[in-house]
């Protein structure tokens, strides 16, 4: 199964700013948890960060018939773009929504998402661990829909 | 009279996605709908379609001098960009913003939009002949302020 | 194809005044208009111009069976009256709602309207030409639809 | 004890109209139902529709000195007509509101009711027996207050 | 001078119910206190009460050409009615809205005046007198704009 | 068929307190009428009351096999409870809202009910008879059903 | 009968400033015109204007047992001074409030009124001209609560 | 490390209701996959579930000293308690909140989560396998603590 | 004089949790207080601690008869109990709501109250010393309106 | 300890007004009673009262180095006064606020405290006695704070 | 070019009370500074520092024909003065709004300002520097439009 | 000192259009102003200008390392963009905010701003001499905290 890991804008500062929020690891360190990760789940993961929404939605676009599945973390765009909310509806392609940090426990403005409308479903709060969260999730979604 | 058709995000999507909701033509077709139409109406259309909220921008400010008019169609950022809606304001071409969908009847944050504040006028709900109601809605009012 | 022209409250007053907001023809102007254009599209008109929305009601009842399609104006009531949006729901006759203005750019209570959420579409800030736009809008529907 | 049955907007439409909401007997097989029924509760019944609100509040003011009760289903006036509660605020005859369908699981803005403001109470969600049960509610709130 | 004083929905009711928050006075009371007033004021005045919002309106577009100004108690539809508000707008007659009680000590939903916007002003809480206050401030208005 | 009656917080107080607001009959009285009236209409009570919103949702729970229908009246737990929203909605058992007074003309907060969106619909504002004609609109709903 | 005429912020500035909104004539003008106006009317007029909210609550204060009627401008204070509305309250002196400028045509910040919600009425909108009309309601007033 | 899984409301009636929302899998059959993962992960399960939430608060303050993490889902508590959240603030026990159905694609009212301002993060939307996913997040997030 | 001290949820983990917000002193240091101050006021304490809303409600009922006065800490359920609040109208004893923390200091949420609304007055921010006040606010009161 | 009891708008009129919602007590009295507390407290009072916000401001400065704590009822500025506010954060004394009425209980304007989010606390609905229960609670605070 | 410095309630503390936030200097600091600038600038400077919002606007009112520019840093009135934006209006002198702390970074209240409305420009955050930058935005202001 | 001017969505348009709002100059002449004044305040300016949100984004993180400060104008994403917050946020970069129009005199939504919650400070409404005062208030900033 191909995952792709989609990440929006500011992830690439991770690690070396803000680590009482997001943590020391960096986003090299997230994707090589993956790498680990993956194959335990018969997975293969392929890594995009971009800080560009419209490159986040081409993305989605370009992974129709690619990806069986996306791990997406939109970033400041969650609370903002109904545009990524649509590429997703628009693309039908199971997609898990994580963030590093807890949505619920900061500002007002950061207990929207867009996004996670169209999602399965939302893990936020648990650091990098998130990211690894989101992928079994997908896994065990694609693995009971496609029995 | 050049026009300038500029669509907006997953609108390159159409046809393939979602038919309940936006019909099965797509992009291609309304494109060639508007080529058959525009000489009819004396009009020489010119597409673009992105993704990108920037790329619209940039092609609302270019259009200065060389188009006579723009129907717009700017997908989700309808709801959410300040910066397209001060792009037409800044350019002053007539503009027609167009819908395929009707946003009286989907969800209370499609109901807003910015651009239509300084656009001539807003069509929405006709699927792809919402295309062809705008021409003729800018093309008419483009006639009347000539003479 | 028998379409109904329903226009509302204070549209009789059009031309005479305000023809900064609402241009300078008449209501008999856009009704000479619609016959000229309406055989064209194969299109026969009536014309009903009324203050009370009670009157709007009944012709809209009154419609089944007799039209095969309504233009509708609903003026101030657009914004206010649910019995008008419950009326079009209640007889299904398919519905184009057209304003003069662009009620984007007005005040905040001018942008909400009962009736479109049942009506096929909307168009919003042509002048008189809105009713041109809304006669094809409607014709093109009925069309598509019958065949 | 003679009561007024007074259905506002659109209720003339009953049965034929939308049956998965409203049911499919018609006002005129309510107005037998409660032909049947009025006697054993030693009532009679005048039955009035209008889509109307003037004439709603006319037959308001009318039933002073003429009727001891009013049922009242003011349809999609519940929920824009302070007039009609300021008519029953005026008359001072008891009057009970009823509602075929269940407004609480309808759209946000059927929630609300101006005149149940000043009935003696609200029955909405059972179809055309609402208003047998509304029939009852003000024979026994009339019982009571004679005593 | 030929003065409209136009009056909406319930206060035909004026005088026999609701006399502690409306007066003893019935309209027949207000209609002959400013037939002795007015000619003082060199104002010939005319009575139209309706409960009917079409009726307002027909009338404030009759008034053109036949009447100097209006004084207008819109009742309940001062918080609900756009139309009138445009029908005043329309008729670019000089209009002063007046009230009974006072608006500002009552229910939250009697703060808001749509006629009010289009108005010279609005007198509201003296009871009867607010006619008198009403007549006194057009008659004023008229006579310092025809100066 | 069996008819549970289940009743939320302070009703046990009902009679000996408030009777302005609430009337002078106590619980035991309503459980009486209602012994009274069942047996004409074939239906046999079963009378709960507790102040503990667990308690309401253990008793809907175990209504599943053991009661045809459910007369509720959450008291103030109508305005916070999605608790009882859910377990009513879970247990799809048909279920019927009634209050003693007429919620509508009281404040604000005690508008909204949580319950009344699962249940067939809401009687409030008859005081001790809002039980009868509870009883009679959920035995009307079971027997036009189970045709 | 002496009243009291209580100006609030900036109304001395009238007539120099911003003469299209609040007029051309002075404070001192309508002072004049109270002084010719007041003795017909039995009534012997003081003026006070002040900038100071304290300064406004020791005037109301002081007029106990002085003056019979206060008409009060209470210039920006309107609009946030609860303090001048439990000054009032607290003196319980017949007081009119007047605005020069329609405050229902003005900013969202404008419409709100805590002092009108302790005076017998309101009037706004007719220049210095409601001060007459202000003077007339209040001896009106309390003529009519003196017999 | 002994972890609690606490259930909050209606969760005892999972699988047999309403599958199309929460799935077949019953409560037990999650306990069940729980006890099967927990060995893996050097977790030990215990499961209470209840519809009390005073009973879910108890359960918090008795996991002091006994549990080394709380998995919750606090149903439809989530939205309503202030006091669960404070009891979990109150024990300071590392707690995750877990929901089978996906809250940002439901009504309004189940989007907001008191408890999750105090829990590590939140998992919502992926079935009975969000147990699971809690289970997973709350064992790293202590291991991470705990060196 | 006999005083119910009704502490609500969480309460119980005062002194050892959270002492920067409540304080270091428990529930038990907080009784014995009470025991030493009530004698000097002619008072005679009981106290009852429960996280169960419930609980809470039966005791307000329990208290008519035994009971001349109540201190209450609805805990939490001070932001979300109607039905606290309605208990306490019910048994009508006088009452009077204490808080450890200044509520006007801390969340949005914490600001309101539904039981100080029939309570006597509210008293919070004083720590455990709210608890002393609280009990002389009630004997003082009950002395006053004993006389 | 010296305390300075600071008291705002309109409290002049204590006694004579309004007696139903503030008492009978006048301002005068609330004094004396201090000043007999006062000394079995170790405190010395000084009494304050204006209607004059700067003056309440000046008054909160100039007690520094002065006062060793603040009663404060500010009145109707309570509601209104951020100044006030940053006056009692600039000098950093201790003060509690306190209201004669229950404000939980009246207009819900009347509802928010600016003055209170730097207080140590808010008493109010104790009549004259909420000043006795202040001087306490403030006496108790420095006392603890100055061991 | 003479210039006003005007400054608010609480300004006078500057430098002694709370430096984290307004820094160390002192108002007579910031006055010195301002004398060393101001001649730079042809610029002669006139300060005014008061808590009493009667003052501030008798200074803007005074200031007419006296200076030539007025900064004002209208301290907590700039969230609740419509007075002093009145004021401002009303003498047309060019006028700076300053502010030493970011109030986009402070609380919400204190996010609005009523005087910016009025003023030329809005300076925030830089603490005693922000009326250097004041008076430089100013002159250049006086500058360009006096050529 | 090396600063980073960097400009946001349309502000390449101006001098050309609308310059009744934004002014004559371009933003080629604010550069050349800059470069005049920069060498004076011992900074070396660099210029960008872009359309692009996530150009905007890059270039805030490319400035680590090679920028003492940032003056940014975000045009219309000032209102919109958390994502330019966050990465303000994100770099640590001293930076102040600049707009040319003062966007407390415009329309609601222009109030909002999310860069400026992590910025030093604001600066609106002085035309093209934002830019300066940005740059003073910038350099003033960094020396004073590299002291």
């Amino acid at each position: 199964m191909k995952i792709l890991f989609l990440n929006g804008p500011n992830l690439n500062l991770l690690g070396t700013r803000e680590p009482d929020i997001y943590g020391k690891k960096t986003l090299k360190d997230i994707e090589n948890d993956m790498k680990n990760i993956a194959p335990k789940l018969d997975a293969l993961p392929t890594f995009i960060q971009t800080n560009d929404e419209a490159a986040m939605i081409d993305a989605i676009h370009n992974a129709r018939g690619v990806f069986h599945g996306i791990v997406i973390n939109p970033g400041a765009f969650t609370h903002t773009s109904i545009a990524i909310m649509d590429a997703i509806a628009g693309v039908d392609i199971p997609t898990v929504e994580v963030h590093l940090s807890n949505i619920h426990a900061r500002e007002e403005f950061r207990r929207t998402s867009y996004p996670a409308k169209v999602c399965i479903g939302q893990i936020s709060g648990f650091g990098v661990f998130s990211y690894e969260l989101g992928l079994r999730a997908l896994i065990n979604y694609i693995n009971q829909h496609n029995q």
